[in-house]
């Protein structure tokens, strides 16, 4: 079974809106094992509309249409799917008296053109609307079948997970679970974990039932995802289970979360489980780790707080540095302690180091030196020598510090 | 002049990452006149990535192929691309030096695969890499053109503008000049400022050379981008100077910057024209303001640093909070007030809300108290409610507290 997307709207095309709700229709075809293979963003313009569903149904066996059906001159997209469907327009009255209902019930004045939401063309079952005033559609092409419904991201989602999923099955007669896991790892390039991958993947490719993918995900590391088709959900885990297995003995040491982990998330959990707080000292990131680790709800009970250390002398003043080079391990290791003791934490992490344009105490651009004091006052230090410009230099240091502070705490 | 975009990668229709880049190509492209009608998303298989680019290459006069450029297996960008030109791929051995360079310069070993990256389709010109290791090419296909992009999308970002669009705007025969102007506003919605300047909407509708149109940004605001056509740069300047004035008229108590200015730019500009230096204290955000204003290269010269006190009891002991609710404008004072005394600046700026999920303090989710206090001693509070969730309400705190530095600095 195959559903491809076409997303309708010239702001989609020109960058205005960015098209969330094809990936997400995506993610909810490959949970229940059907296949998007192509999906569009095509503008509000009837043959081009038309084009585009007429090519995708030569191909797949269902299309979902998002958006173009509000009241406006440019919503196409009901027009489009009747000359697909080679049927005409008709209003249908349930539809129209909703519609006037809902403006009625929001004490709104309804604009005439609104009741063209309430046209459907011949032939087409209505997929009721719940939430916004735009139905959808589900419209049989012979054997094939196109939805429409609207590009309003909470009203696509409702209509998409309680009839067109439950449809879609029902025509597909497939009975197998998809399933897909995610190794999340930092510290070797997408080629390297290939590299060390490819026995594994060479047995995969042998087996029919389970796909290995890399993602690279920029400063986020690189994900290892596996795809797992079976009879039944647990066949599907114990597929799963078994694989990745298979891939920890080979790359665990650098596989730091699974799925909605990521590095801060699974770094504050190592802290609360040892009952632990931490407190920062931040130069060059100036503030992003501390930014990181507070995105996640219920950081509070870990994390103390930070001090930004940006000008040298708050680095000597507040922290306790000895004069001298503020980028270098020595200078790490004081701020790290320095931050500890003034904020009362358990643990110190610090960073300092180079993010450019300039060189910096003769570092080049790129140096970036981290800090950890644990509970027993031992401290460690490391020196980074990362790549990119600025922005990347000081992302590439958040998680390369939580990532070293994560080791220590293993 | 048509160009169309094809985005690969299974990861891409599957959801798991979503494609911005083919929105962030169709403005770039929008800007200078360029029409993108179609943009598609394929997964990473070789047919189907062939099939797609014919497509686009029959109704487009160029496409731009973003992704699959990598070392992996499942990176088939530059093999599809060769079969739709019949060619072969070859070696090509300076970007193989390259590749070698940026790996030894990291220290990094090499894997045999990553000089796939080096193999390019026989006629094609390479786009030198600046920031990765895959290079981009350009491939003539008759009298038509694919441009092939990694799908990282800094990467991308950079093909894009300096190479990708002046090759198109060459090919295209264009001699007029099209540029255009952005300005920056906070703190009306995207209604409120096409109401106020409607008027003047009509009147650009009767004028064939100039465009406005408004990009919804978030939580950076709502931009009105001002586009003019004229036959010289200095006719475009002059068109576009005239209607920035226009509009600056209606709404310039709104407008923060002007194109590549954003909130924190700005700010940072207006203290370093005081010669001011700025110590924040941050609670509800922190540290995503320091992380802010520290992105701006040369932000040492006038951010001091800040406390990012998170835990109540910091805020008490480093910032000499009085006891009792943190979450309240007394508090935001105090705060204020001790990150100045204690990291030496001229100005303090501090924030305390709630992000949730829970209230706090009897302060329901979205609630944000700001304190400036200026060299005077004048201290400025304000309370602001901000909708959205957890990551919606800290980003929103940024950018109102610094647009709240911002008013008390003018």
């Amino acid at each position: 079974m195959r559903c491809d997307v076409v997303a309708v709207g010239t702001e989609l095309l020109l960058g205005q809106i960015v098209d969330t709700n094809s990936s997400w229709i995506g993610e909810q075809l490959a949970t229940v094992g059907i296949n998007s293979l192509l999906q569009i963003k095509v503008g509000d313009n009837k043959d081009r509309i038309v084009a585009a569903i007429r090519d995708r149904l030569q191909e797949a066996d269902a299309v979902v249409v998002c958006g173009g059906l509000g009241p406006t001159h440019d919503d196409l997209t009901r027009e489009a799917i009747a000359t697909v469907m080679g049927v005409s327009l008709e209003l249908d009255d349930d539809i129209a008296a909703v519609i006037e209902a809902m403006f009625a019930s929001r004490k709104r004045r309804m604009p005439a053109n609104n009741l063209k939401q309430a046209e459907v063309p011949v032939g087409a079952q209505v997929i009721a609307q719940t939430r916004g005033t735009a139905p959808g559609l589900i419209c049989p092409v012979g054997t094939k079948v196109i939805y429409a419904v609207p590009g309003v991201p909470h009203e696509m989602r409702d209509m998409v997970e309680r009839v067109i999923i439950p449809d879609l099955i029902a025509r597909s007669g497939e009975t197998a679970v998809i399933a897909s896991r995610v190794l999340r790892t930092w510290g070797d390039s997408e080629s390297g974990l290939n590299e060390r991958l490819q026995p594994l993947i060479n047995e995969l490719d042998r087996s029919p039932n389970t796909t290995l993918a890399f993602l690279a995900s920029g400063w986020e590391g690189i994900k290892v995802r596996l795809t797992a088709k079976a009879e039944t959900k647990d066949a599907v885990d114990t597929l799963l289970n078994s694989w990745e297995q298979r891939v920890r003995e080979v790359v665990g040491d650098i596989v730091f979360g699974v799925d909605g982990d990521n590095m801060e998330s699974v770094v504050l959990a190592m802290l609360r489980k040892r009952g632990l707080t931490l407190a920062l000292a931040e130069s060059v990131t100036g503030g992003l780790v501390s930014g990181r680790l507070t995105q996640i709800a219920g950081a509070s009970d870990v994390f103390r707080g930070a001090v930004v250390s940006y000008a040298s002398d708050v680095k000597h003043d507040v922290l306790h540095v000895s004069p001298g080079p503020v980028v270098s391990e020595a200078a790490a290791a004081q701020m790290a302690q320095g931050a500890k003791d003034l904020l009362g934490a358990d643990v110190g992490l610090a960073l300092t180091g180079v993010a450019g344009p300039d060189q910096q105490d003769g570092q080049p651009v790129g140096t970036l030196c981290v800090a950890v004091v644990l509970p027993d006052g031992q401290v460690h230090t490391k020196t980074f020598v990362l790549p990119g410009q600025r922005e990347q230099m000081r992302q590439m240091s958040v998680i390369s510090s939580l990532d070293m502070l994560r080791g220590l705490l293993a």
